[in-house]
């Protein structure tokens, strides 16, 4: 059965990681597990400060070139009765950690790791335009 | 640390699902879960049989518009020293099942669903081309 916007949402705040996909300005598809926040129809991603080069991140740059992106949530299991899935689509922009605390503290709400050490590396900030969700049973 | 192309696939192989990314001639990708068998450099995902309509999935119709995909197999936990993912970069293209009879059984061998009833839709045939994976511990 299809899940509502609703039951779709809950299913990402049930859910400790997701998966990012990217796609480059030529359309290659780019794809990383990823820890999350969700308020509303935004979806926040966060980036390890340490070295430089996460600046240069696949990721990264393909926002920059591409914003569109989509996350999915699911859940396997070999009683595929159990099977359900939940994605977002969105447009994805890149912002600074002290511009979002916000955005900062649900992230540290989440996950113990974020509150011992913030990242400090850019937020992937996600406006959500399509959530959908699909399970075998309710 | 980084995963060797052998290792990354050894964690494709004990995976039950993986994550299908495509994206449409725009660029805009589209995420699913999908169940699939490896043979080598080649993954396979199967199609259910049922409906006409599952000829015109999105995920058909980007990979005929765009062969580029991405495919994360990846694992969490909330110890972050048990993280994992590989992931698997190639193009796709739809075949026939009855054209692939080793890469159905090789489906069939990992799922019992798929020996009590065969997929009908057209199998997804990635040729990976990269190999990549990343384990927080070996």
């Amino acid at each position: 059965m299809n899940l509502s916007e609703q039951q779709s949402k809950d299913r990402f705040d049930r859910s400790r990681v997701v998966r990012l996909a990217t796609a480059d300005a030529h359309g290659s598809p780019h794809l990383v597990p990823a820890t999350f926040a969700r308020q509303g129809d935004v979806l926040v991603i966060a980036i390890d400060s340490k070295p430089k080069r996460h600046r240069n991140l696949k990721r990264l740059r393909n926002i920059l070139e591409n914003p569109n992106v989509s996350l999915l949530a699911d859940q396997y299991d070999d009683d595929w009765t159990r099977l359900w899935w939940a994605r977002a689509d969105g447009r994805a922009a890149l912002e600074e950690v002290g511009a979002e605390p916000g955005l900062m503290n649900a992230l540290a709400n989440r996950y113990a790791q974020y509150r011992e050490d913030a990242p400090g590396g850019p937020l992937i900030v996600i406006t959500v335009h399509k959530w959908t969700g699909w399970a075998f049973t309710e």
